[in-house]
Protein backbone atom coordinates (compact mmCIF):
# COMPACT_ATOMS: atom_id res chain seq x y z
CA UNK A 1 0.00 0.00 0.00
CA UNK A 2 0.98 3.16 -0.95
CA UNK A 3 1.78 5.73 2.13
CA UNK A 4 1.28 9.00 1.26
CA UNK A 5 2.77 11.16 4.30
CA UNK A 6 6.28 10.78 4.10
CA UNK A 7 6.19 12.40 1.09
CA UNK A 8 6.17 15.74 2.29
CA UNK A 9 8.22 18.56 1.58
CA UNK A 10 11.47 19.11 4.79
CA UNK A 11 12.06 22.05 6.60
CA UNK A 12 15.61 23.55 5.99
CA UNK A 13 17.86 25.31 7.54
CA UNK A 14 20.60 27.11 6.02
CA UNK A 15 20.52 24.42 3.33
CA UNK A 16 20.28 21.46 5.64
CA UNK A 17 17.30 19.38 5.97
CA UNK A 18 16.05 18.53 9.59
CA UNK A 19 15.07 15.21 10.17
CA UNK A 20 14.41 12.03 8.13
CA UNK A 21 11.06 13.23 6.66
CA UNK A 22 9.39 10.43 7.93
CA UNK A 23 8.59 11.81 11.46
CA UNK A 24 7.79 15.18 12.32
CA UNK A 25 10.65 17.83 13.77
CA UNK A 26 10.28 18.12 17.62
CA UNK A 27 10.16 21.74 18.41
CA UNK A 28 10.51 23.00 22.55
CA UNK A 29 9.39 26.54 23.52
CA UNK A 30 11.74 28.24 25.78
CA UNK A 31 9.12 30.25 28.24
CA UNK A 32 11.79 31.62 30.76
CA UNK A 33 10.98 35.15 31.93
CA UNK A 34 15.43 36.42 32.76
CA UNK A 35 18.03 35.71 31.19
CA UNK A 36 19.47 33.23 34.14
CA UNK A 37 15.68 31.42 34.06
CA UNK A 38 15.83 30.66 29.73
CA UNK A 39 19.60 29.54 30.34
CA UNK A 40 18.64 27.41 32.75
CA UNK A 41 15.50 26.02 30.86
CA UNK A 42 18.02 25.96 27.50
CA UNK A 43 20.00 23.59 29.33
CA UNK A 44 17.11 21.42 30.57
CA UNK A 45 15.66 21.01 27.24
CA UNK A 46 18.82 20.77 25.26
CA UNK A 47 19.13 17.24 26.96
CA UNK A 48 16.23 15.83 25.69
CA UNK A 49 17.39 16.57 22.00
CA UNK A 50 14.78 18.72 20.69
CA UNK A 51 15.13 19.23 16.53
CA UNK A 52 14.62 22.93 17.10
CA UNK A 53 14.58 24.71 20.50
CA UNK A 54 11.85 27.75 19.77
CA UNK A 55 13.01 31.03 22.29
CA UNK A 56 9.09 32.91 22.73
CA UNK A 57 10.78 36.01 23.23
CA UNK A 58 7.72 37.96 24.48
CA UNK A 59 7.98 36.19 27.38
CA UNK A 60 10.93 37.66 28.33
CA UNK A 61 11.29 40.19 30.74
CA UNK A 62 14.04 42.48 28.37
CA UNK A 63 12.28 42.60 25.16
CA UNK A 64 12.48 46.13 25.32
CA UNK A 65 16.28 46.33 24.97
CA UNK A 66 17.87 44.98 21.47
CA UNK A 67 20.80 44.50 22.93
CA UNK A 68 19.49 42.65 25.86
CA UNK A 69 18.08 40.09 23.35
CA UNK A 70 20.89 39.81 20.79
CA UNK A 71 23.25 39.43 24.08
CA UNK A 72 21.02 36.42 25.18
CA UNK A 73 20.48 34.92 21.97
CA UNK A 74 24.20 34.83 21.78
CA UNK A 75 25.15 33.01 24.95
CA UNK A 76 21.72 30.86 23.78
CA UNK A 77 23.47 29.85 20.41
CA UNK A 78 26.50 29.17 22.36
CA UNK A 79 25.09 26.21 23.80
CA UNK A 80 23.02 25.24 21.05
CA UNK A 81 25.65 23.81 18.68
CA UNK A 82 23.87 22.33 15.72
CA UNK A 83 20.24 22.38 17.25
CA UNK A 84 18.49 25.26 15.32
CA UNK A 85 16.97 28.78 17.07
CA UNK A 86 13.34 29.16 16.62
CA UNK A 87 12.63 32.96 16.78
CA UNK A 88 9.12 33.93 17.97
CA UNK A 89 7.19 36.91 19.56
CA UNK A 90 4.07 35.96 19.67
CA UNK A 91 1.04 38.90 20.38
CA UNK A 92 -1.13 38.56 23.11
CA UNK A 93 -3.36 38.83 20.11
CA UNK A 94 -2.93 35.39 19.02
CA UNK A 95 -2.13 33.82 22.67
CA UNK A 96 0.79 35.75 23.34
CA UNK A 97 2.26 37.36 26.25
CA UNK A 98 1.64 41.48 26.83
CA UNK A 99 4.73 42.95 25.82
CA UNK A 100 5.42 46.78 25.92
CA UNK A 101 7.32 47.33 22.54
CA UNK A 102 5.36 48.52 19.32
CA UNK A 103 5.32 46.61 16.11
CA UNK A 104 8.40 48.33 14.50
CA UNK A 105 10.70 47.09 17.16
CA UNK A 106 9.53 43.82 16.85
CA UNK A 107 10.27 43.79 13.54
CA UNK A 108 13.48 45.65 14.37
CA UNK A 109 14.62 42.51 16.72
CA UNK A 110 13.74 39.93 13.66
CA UNK A 111 15.75 41.69 11.46
CA UNK A 112 18.45 41.42 13.99
CA UNK A 113 18.17 38.25 15.16
CA UNK A 114 18.21 37.21 10.98
CA UNK A 115 21.59 39.63 9.91
CA UNK A 116 23.00 38.33 13.20
CA UNK A 117 22.52 34.68 11.88
CA UNK A 118 20.95 33.96 15.59
CA UNK A 119 17.79 33.00 14.61
CA UNK A 120 17.88 29.73 12.35
CA UNK A 121 14.07 30.12 11.65
CA UNK A 122 11.69 33.06 12.13
CA UNK A 123 8.19 32.83 13.08
CA UNK A 124 6.10 36.05 12.25
CA UNK A 125 2.21 36.18 11.96
CA UNK A 126 -0.32 36.69 9.29
CA UNK A 127 -2.07 38.34 10.52
CA UNK A 128 0.14 41.66 10.59
CA UNK A 129 -0.13 44.59 8.53
CA UNK A 130 0.80 43.63 4.79
CA UNK A 131 3.90 46.25 5.29
CA UNK A 132 4.97 44.35 8.22
CA UNK A 133 5.22 41.16 6.62
CA UNK A 134 6.70 42.14 3.55
CA UNK A 135 9.56 43.78 6.00
CA UNK A 136 10.06 39.95 7.71
CA UNK A 137 9.77 38.36 4.45
CA UNK A 138 12.73 40.58 2.98
CA UNK A 139 15.13 40.29 6.03
CA UNK A 140 14.63 36.53 6.04
CA UNK A 141 14.95 36.44 2.39
CA UNK A 142 17.98 38.77 2.40
CA UNK A 143 19.36 36.29 4.91
CA UNK A 144 18.43 32.82 4.09
CA UNK A 145 16.78 32.39 7.46
CA UNK A 146 13.10 30.48 6.67
CA UNK A 147 10.44 32.28 7.55
CA UNK A 148 7.53 30.48 9.79
CA UNK A 149 3.73 32.72 8.59
CA UNK A 150 1.26 31.70 11.51
CA UNK A 151 -1.89 31.66 12.33
CA UNK A 152 -3.69 30.82 15.56
CA UNK A 153 -7.01 31.12 17.14
CA UNK A 154 -7.50 30.55 20.73
CA UNK A 155 -11.18 30.68 21.00
CA UNK A 156 -12.41 28.20 18.41
CA UNK A 157 -11.55 26.13 15.21
CA UNK A 158 -12.44 27.84 11.89
CA UNK A 159 -14.74 25.89 9.48
CA UNK A 160 -12.34 23.72 6.72
CA UNK A 161 -12.17 25.72 4.27
CA UNK A 162 -11.43 28.99 6.00
CA UNK A 163 -8.58 26.56 7.48
CA UNK A 164 -7.57 25.64 4.31
CA UNK A 165 -6.69 28.98 2.97
CA UNK A 166 -4.74 30.19 6.32
CA UNK A 167 -2.21 27.78 4.90
CA UNK A 168 -2.67 28.98 1.52
CA UNK A 169 -2.45 32.17 2.45
CA UNK A 170 0.78 31.82 4.16
CA UNK A 171 2.46 30.15 1.23
CA UNK A 172 1.13 32.84 -1.07
CA UNK A 173 2.61 35.75 1.76
CA UNK A 174 5.86 34.41 0.99
CA UNK A 175 6.01 32.15 3.96
CA UNK A 176 8.62 28.94 3.67
CA UNK A 177 6.62 27.14 6.50
CA UNK A 178 2.87 28.12 7.22
CA UNK A 179 1.73 27.34 10.89
CA UNK A 180 -1.32 26.74 12.06
CA UNK A 181 -2.93 26.50 15.18
CA UNK A 182 -6.65 26.23 16.37
CA UNK A 183 -8.60 25.82 19.35
CA UNK A 184 -11.44 22.69 19.26
CA UNK A 185 -14.91 22.75 21.03
CA UNK A 186 -15.48 19.23 20.45
CA UNK A 187 -13.93 16.57 18.70
CA UNK A 188 -15.45 17.34 15.40
CA UNK A 189 -13.20 20.03 15.60
CA UNK A 190 -10.07 18.10 15.91
CA UNK A 191 -10.98 15.82 12.81
CA UNK A 192 -11.43 19.10 10.67
CA UNK A 193 -8.27 20.46 11.39
CA UNK A 194 -6.43 17.07 10.54
CA UNK A 195 -9.15 17.14 7.36
CA UNK A 196 -7.41 20.87 6.58
CA UNK A 197 -3.78 19.83 7.39
CA UNK A 198 -4.27 16.81 4.60
CA UNK A 199 -5.82 18.74 2.25
CA UNK A 200 -3.50 21.74 1.85
CA UNK A 201 -0.48 19.58 2.69
CA UNK A 202 -1.61 18.39 -0.95
CA UNK A 203 -1.94 21.42 -2.62
CA UNK A 204 1.18 23.29 -0.94
CA UNK A 205 4.54 23.15 -2.34
CA UNK A 206 6.15 24.31 1.25
CA UNK A 207 6.07 22.12 4.52
CA UNK A 208 3.77 22.93 7.04
CA UNK A 209 2.86 22.83 11.21
CA UNK A 210 -0.87 22.75 12.09
CA UNK A 211 -1.99 21.48 15.57
CA UNK A 212 -5.66 21.24 17.42
CA UNK A 213 -4.82 23.03 21.20
CA UNK A 214 -6.05 22.23 24.70
CA UNK A 215 -6.83 18.22 25.85
CA UNK A 216 -9.35 17.45 23.14
CA UNK A 217 -6.74 18.20 20.47
CA UNK A 218 -4.15 16.60 22.05
CA UNK A 219 -3.76 13.66 19.12
CA UNK A 220 -3.54 16.25 16.68
CA UNK A 221 0.04 16.95 18.65
CA UNK A 222 1.00 13.01 18.83
CA UNK A 223 -0.61 12.10 15.38
CA UNK A 224 -0.81 15.54 13.17
CA UNK A 225 2.17 14.39 11.37
CA UNK A 226 0.63 11.62 9.38
CA UNK A 227 -1.78 14.08 7.66
CA UNK A 228 1.10 16.13 7.04
CA UNK A 229 2.40 18.35 9.64
CA UNK A 230 6.30 18.56 9.79
CA UNK A 231 6.61 19.70 13.10
CA UNK A 232 4.82 19.23 16.45
CA UNK A 233 5.28 21.21 19.57
CA UNK A 234 6.42 19.17 22.83
CA UNK A 235 7.54 20.55 26.56
CA UNK A 236 10.56 20.38 27.40
CA UNK A 237 11.06 22.27 30.72
CA UNK A 238 8.00 24.44 30.17
CA UNK A 239 4.74 24.88 28.32
CA UNK A 240 3.90 27.55 26.05
CA UNK A 241 0.29 26.27 24.70
CA UNK A 242 -2.81 24.31 26.06
CA UNK A 243 -2.18 20.66 25.24
CA UNK A 244 1.33 20.15 24.68
CA UNK A 245 2.87 16.53 25.55
CA UNK A 246 5.92 15.85 27.20
CA UNK A 247 9.05 15.34 24.74
CA UNK A 248 9.70 11.61 25.92
CA UNK A 249 5.96 10.67 25.43
CA UNK A 250 5.91 12.33 22.34
CA UNK A 251 8.69 10.34 20.88
CA UNK A 252 6.93 6.84 22.32
CA UNK A 253 3.69 7.20 20.54
CA UNK A 254 5.62 8.80 17.34
CA UNK A 255 8.03 5.40 17.73
CA UNK A 256 4.67 2.95 18.15
CA UNK A 257 2.28 4.61 15.69
CA UNK A 258 5.28 4.43 12.78
CA UNK A 259 6.03 1.05 13.47
CA UNK A 260 2.26 -0.11 13.30
CA UNK A 261 2.09 2.05 9.66
CA UNK A 262 5.58 0.03 8.48
CA UNK A 263 4.05 -3.21 9.33
CA UNK A 264 2.18 -2.99 6.42
CA UNK A 265 0.01 -5.75 6.64
CA UNK B 1 -13.07 21.65 29.42
CA UNK B 2 -15.78 18.81 28.72
CA UNK B 3 -13.66 15.59 27.31
CA UNK B 4 -16.39 13.53 25.87
CA UNK B 5 -15.22 10.27 25.08
CA UNK B 6 -15.77 9.33 28.47
CA UNK B 7 -19.45 9.00 28.83
CA UNK B 8 -20.03 6.16 25.98
CA UNK B 9 -21.86 3.35 26.84
CA UNK B 10 -19.92 0.57 28.38
CA UNK B 11 -19.75 -2.99 26.71
CA UNK B 12 -21.44 -5.55 29.34
CA UNK B 13 -21.50 -9.34 29.91
CA UNK B 14 -23.97 -11.24 31.87
CA UNK B 15 -24.68 -7.65 33.79
CA UNK B 16 -20.65 -6.87 34.52
CA UNK B 17 -19.76 -3.71 33.12
CA UNK B 18 -16.34 -4.66 30.97
CA UNK B 19 -12.97 -1.83 31.34
CA UNK B 20 -12.89 1.56 32.75
CA UNK B 21 -15.19 3.15 30.41
CA UNK B 22 -11.67 5.46 29.71
CA UNK B 23 -10.29 3.71 27.47
CA UNK B 24 -11.13 0.74 25.05
CA UNK B 25 -11.54 -2.46 25.65
CA UNK B 26 -8.35 -4.57 23.96
CA UNK B 27 -10.15 -7.67 21.80
CA UNK B 28 -7.34 -10.38 20.90
CA UNK B 29 -8.30 -12.70 18.19
CA UNK B 30 -7.31 -16.83 18.08
CA UNK B 31 -6.82 -17.44 14.53
CA UNK B 32 -5.22 -21.14 14.83
CA UNK B 33 -6.22 -24.13 12.56
CA UNK B 34 -6.24 -26.94 14.79
CA UNK B 35 -6.94 -27.80 18.53
CA UNK B 36 -3.54 -28.11 19.80
CA UNK B 37 -2.62 -24.21 17.61
CA UNK B 38 -5.56 -22.91 19.40
CA UNK B 39 -4.84 -24.06 22.70
CA UNK B 40 -1.60 -23.11 22.75
CA UNK B 41 -2.28 -19.73 20.97
CA UNK B 42 -4.90 -19.01 23.70
CA UNK B 43 -2.32 -19.68 26.56
CA UNK B 44 0.08 -17.10 24.63
CA UNK B 45 -2.38 -14.34 24.14
CA UNK B 46 -3.95 -14.99 28.15
CA UNK B 47 0.04 -14.01 29.08
CA UNK B 48 -0.95 -10.56 27.74
CA UNK B 49 -4.08 -9.99 29.64
CA UNK B 50 -6.72 -8.90 27.18
CA UNK B 51 -10.13 -7.99 27.89
CA UNK B 52 -12.07 -10.49 25.14
CA UNK B 53 -10.64 -13.20 23.31
CA UNK B 54 -12.19 -13.83 20.17
CA UNK B 55 -12.16 -16.63 18.67
CA UNK B 56 -12.21 -16.62 14.56
CA UNK B 57 -13.67 -20.16 14.35
CA UNK B 58 -13.90 -19.63 10.22
CA UNK B 59 -9.91 -20.29 11.12
CA UNK B 60 -11.22 -23.53 12.61
CA UNK B 61 -10.47 -26.89 10.60
CA UNK B 62 -12.94 -28.84 12.36
CA UNK B 63 -15.70 -25.73 11.84
CA UNK B 64 -18.25 -28.59 10.45
CA UNK B 65 -18.53 -30.89 13.63
CA UNK B 66 -20.40 -29.03 15.90
CA UNK B 67 -19.07 -31.50 18.16
CA UNK B 68 -15.97 -30.64 17.97
CA UNK B 69 -16.41 -26.63 18.03
CA UNK B 70 -18.36 -27.06 21.44
CA UNK B 71 -15.60 -29.61 22.83
CA UNK B 72 -12.96 -27.10 21.93
CA UNK B 73 -14.76 -24.08 23.04
CA UNK B 74 -15.22 -26.02 26.63
CA UNK B 75 -11.35 -26.53 26.59
CA UNK B 76 -10.88 -23.24 26.21
CA UNK B 77 -13.18 -21.39 28.79
CA UNK B 78 -11.55 -23.85 31.47
CA UNK B 79 -8.25 -21.99 30.91
CA UNK B 80 -10.24 -18.57 30.05
CA UNK B 81 -11.55 -17.93 33.37
CA UNK B 82 -13.19 -14.46 33.70
CA UNK B 83 -11.74 -13.50 30.35
CA UNK B 84 -14.97 -12.98 28.29
CA UNK B 85 -14.72 -15.65 24.86
CA UNK B 86 -16.20 -13.69 21.84
CA UNK B 87 -17.57 -16.00 19.48
CA UNK B 88 -17.17 -15.07 15.51
CA UNK B 89 -17.27 -16.82 12.62
CA UNK B 90 -16.37 -14.44 9.74
CA UNK B 91 -17.93 -14.93 6.37
CA UNK B 92 -15.53 -15.33 3.49
CA UNK B 93 -17.55 -12.47 1.69
CA UNK B 94 -16.61 -10.44 4.63
CA UNK B 95 -13.09 -10.97 4.64
CA UNK B 96 -12.96 -14.62 6.94
CA UNK B 97 -11.74 -17.68 5.58
CA UNK B 98 -13.99 -20.23 3.15
CA UNK B 99 -15.89 -22.77 5.52
CA UNK B 100 -17.39 -25.62 4.04
CA UNK B 101 -20.73 -25.50 6.47
CA UNK B 102 -24.00 -23.74 5.15
CA UNK B 103 -25.79 -20.65 6.99
CA UNK B 104 -28.10 -22.76 8.56
CA UNK B 105 -25.11 -24.48 10.20
CA UNK B 106 -22.80 -21.08 11.45
CA UNK B 107 -26.57 -20.01 13.09
CA UNK B 108 -26.75 -23.50 15.16
CA UNK B 109 -23.08 -22.91 16.26
CA UNK B 110 -24.05 -19.54 17.35
CA UNK B 111 -27.19 -20.78 19.47
CA UNK B 112 -25.20 -24.00 20.65
CA UNK B 113 -22.51 -21.50 21.65
CA UNK B 114 -24.95 -19.35 23.37
CA UNK B 115 -26.65 -22.19 24.98
CA UNK B 116 -24.05 -24.08 26.46
CA UNK B 117 -22.95 -20.29 27.69
CA UNK B 118 -19.51 -20.94 26.32
CA UNK B 119 -19.79 -17.96 24.06
CA UNK B 120 -19.80 -14.87 26.52
CA UNK B 121 -20.65 -12.52 23.26
CA UNK B 122 -21.11 -13.77 20.24
CA UNK B 123 -20.67 -11.60 16.35
CA UNK B 124 -23.15 -11.99 13.28
CA UNK B 125 -23.03 -9.93 10.09
CA UNK B 126 -25.43 -7.55 9.58
CA UNK B 127 -25.06 -8.67 5.67
CA UNK B 128 -26.67 -12.08 6.53
CA UNK B 129 -30.48 -12.43 5.48
CA UNK B 130 -33.23 -10.69 7.95
CA UNK B 131 -34.63 -14.16 9.16
CA UNK B 132 -31.37 -15.57 10.24
CA UNK B 133 -30.25 -12.17 11.98
CA UNK B 134 -33.66 -12.57 14.00
CA UNK B 135 -32.75 -16.39 14.81
CA UNK B 136 -29.61 -15.26 16.27
CA UNK B 137 -30.95 -12.40 17.91
CA UNK B 138 -33.30 -14.23 19.31
CA UNK B 139 -31.41 -16.60 20.70
CA UNK B 140 -28.64 -14.09 21.88
CA UNK B 141 -31.85 -12.39 23.75
CA UNK B 142 -32.93 -15.79 25.72
CA UNK B 143 -29.60 -16.72 26.82
CA UNK B 144 -28.86 -13.25 27.84
CA UNK B 145 -25.40 -13.20 25.24
CA UNK B 146 -24.46 -9.92 23.84
CA UNK B 147 -24.72 -9.59 20.32
CA UNK B 148 -22.42 -7.92 18.27
CA UNK B 149 -23.98 -6.42 14.85
CA UNK B 150 -21.13 -6.55 12.62
CA UNK B 151 -19.97 -4.58 8.70
CA UNK B 152 -17.26 -5.17 6.64
CA UNK B 153 -15.23 -3.63 3.75
CA UNK B 154 -12.07 -4.85 2.64
CA UNK B 155 -12.02 -2.81 -0.31
CA UNK B 156 -13.03 0.67 0.06
CA UNK B 157 -14.84 3.19 2.97
CA UNK B 158 -18.11 3.86 2.15
CA UNK B 159 -18.98 7.47 2.22
CA UNK B 160 -19.87 9.36 5.65
CA UNK B 161 -23.72 8.80 5.41
CA UNK B 162 -23.15 5.60 4.23
CA UNK B 163 -21.04 4.19 7.33
CA UNK B 164 -23.44 6.23 9.72
CA UNK B 165 -26.11 4.32 8.50
CA UNK B 166 -24.43 0.70 9.12
CA UNK B 167 -23.79 1.99 12.61
CA UNK B 168 -27.63 3.11 12.99
CA UNK B 169 -28.82 -0.12 10.94
CA UNK B 170 -27.39 -2.32 13.92
CA UNK B 171 -28.63 -0.58 16.42
CA UNK B 172 -32.16 -0.77 14.42
CA UNK B 173 -31.42 -4.90 14.08
CA UNK B 174 -31.26 -5.16 17.51
CA UNK B 175 -27.77 -4.95 18.32
CA UNK B 176 -25.79 -5.13 21.41
CA UNK B 177 -22.77 -3.74 20.27
CA UNK B 178 -22.57 -2.13 16.21
CA UNK B 179 -19.14 -2.99 14.58
CA UNK B 180 -17.42 -1.33 11.36
CA UNK B 181 -14.27 -2.01 9.71
CA UNK B 182 -13.53 -0.80 6.60
CA UNK B 183 -10.32 -0.47 3.99
CA UNK B 184 -9.26 2.89 3.53
CA UNK B 185 -7.66 4.13 -0.17
CA UNK B 186 -6.24 7.48 1.06
CA UNK B 187 -5.45 9.09 4.78
CA UNK B 188 -9.36 11.24 4.20
CA UNK B 189 -11.13 7.56 4.36
CA UNK B 190 -9.53 7.23 7.92
CA UNK B 191 -10.68 10.76 8.93
CA UNK B 192 -14.14 10.27 7.63
CA UNK B 193 -14.44 6.85 9.49
CA UNK B 194 -13.38 8.58 12.47
CA UNK B 195 -15.75 11.26 11.83
CA UNK B 196 -18.59 8.91 11.34
CA UNK B 197 -17.63 6.97 14.56
CA UNK B 198 -18.13 10.16 16.46
CA UNK B 199 -21.15 10.98 14.71
CA UNK B 200 -22.62 7.55 15.10
CA UNK B 201 -21.63 7.54 19.39
CA UNK B 202 -23.29 10.65 20.08
CA UNK B 203 -26.58 9.00 18.11
CA UNK B 204 -26.56 5.36 19.11
CA UNK B 205 -27.66 4.60 22.81
CA UNK B 206 -25.51 0.88 21.73
CA UNK B 207 -21.72 0.92 22.24
CA UNK B 208 -19.69 0.44 19.17
CA UNK B 209 -16.54 -0.88 18.07
CA UNK B 210 -14.90 0.52 14.54
CA UNK B 211 -11.85 0.63 12.66
CA UNK B 212 -10.21 1.45 9.09
CA UNK B 213 -8.21 -1.20 8.26
CA UNK B 214 -4.50 -1.96 7.10
CA UNK B 215 -1.25 0.43 7.51
CA UNK B 216 -2.98 3.84 6.23
CA UNK B 217 -5.77 3.21 8.95
CA UNK B 218 -3.69 2.32 12.14
CA UNK B 219 -4.29 5.55 13.57
CA UNK B 220 -7.67 4.62 14.21
CA UNK B 221 -6.97 1.03 15.87
CA UNK B 222 -4.59 3.30 18.38
CA UNK B 223 -6.85 6.08 19.11
CA UNK B 224 -10.53 5.31 17.69
CA UNK B 225 -11.39 5.06 21.35
CA UNK B 226 -11.33 9.20 21.61
CA UNK B 227 -14.09 9.13 18.64
CA UNK B 228 -16.22 6.26 20.52
CA UNK B 229 -14.84 3.16 19.30
CA UNK B 230 -15.67 1.14 22.67
CA UNK B 231 -12.96 -1.63 21.89
CA UNK B 232 -9.95 -2.16 19.26
CA UNK B 233 -8.62 -5.58 18.19
CA UNK B 234 -4.73 -6.02 19.10
CA UNK B 235 -2.20 -8.77 17.92
CA UNK B 236 -1.63 -11.40 20.86
CA UNK B 237 -0.14 -13.93 18.73
CA UNK B 238 -1.36 -13.89 15.41
CA UNK B 239 -3.30 -11.32 13.55
CA UNK B 240 -6.43 -11.39 12.19
CA UNK B 241 -6.76 -8.40 10.21
CA UNK B 242 -4.45 -5.91 8.34
CA UNK B 243 -3.38 -3.30 10.59
CA UNK B 244 -3.44 -4.83 13.73
CA UNK B 245 -0.90 -3.27 16.88
CA UNK B 246 0.36 -5.55 18.93
CA UNK B 247 -0.94 -5.48 22.34
CA UNK B 248 2.05 -4.20 24.33
CA UNK B 249 2.22 -1.24 22.04
CA UNK B 250 -1.31 -0.50 21.54
CA UNK B 251 -1.64 -0.37 25.22
CA UNK B 252 0.84 2.01 26.02
CA UNK B 253 0.16 3.97 22.96
CA UNK B 254 -3.56 4.08 25.09
CA UNK B 255 -1.63 5.07 27.80
CA UNK B 256 0.43 8.06 26.76
CA UNK B 257 -2.88 9.81 24.51
CA UNK B 258 -4.77 9.02 28.36
CA UNK B 259 -2.26 10.99 29.82
CA UNK B 260 -1.80 13.85 27.27
CA UNK B 261 -5.62 14.21 27.74
CA UNK B 262 -5.85 14.34 31.70
CA UNK B 263 -2.97 16.59 31.59
CA UNK B 264 -6.00 18.96 30.42
CA UNK B 265 -3.67 22.45 30.43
Amino acid sequence: MNVTWVSRPPIKVRGRVLGDGKVPLIITPLVGKTTDAILHELAEVLAKRPDIVEWRADFYADIASAGAVIELARRMKAKLGATPLLFTIRSAREGGQQIRIAEEAVVDLHAAMCRSALADIVDYELGNAPERLQQVRNVSRETGTPLILSYHDFQSTPALNALIEKFVQAEREGADVAKVAVMPASLHDVLVLLQATLSASERLRIPLISMSMGSLGSLSRLAGWMFGSAATFAVGAGSSAPGQVAIEELRAAIEIARKAIDTRT
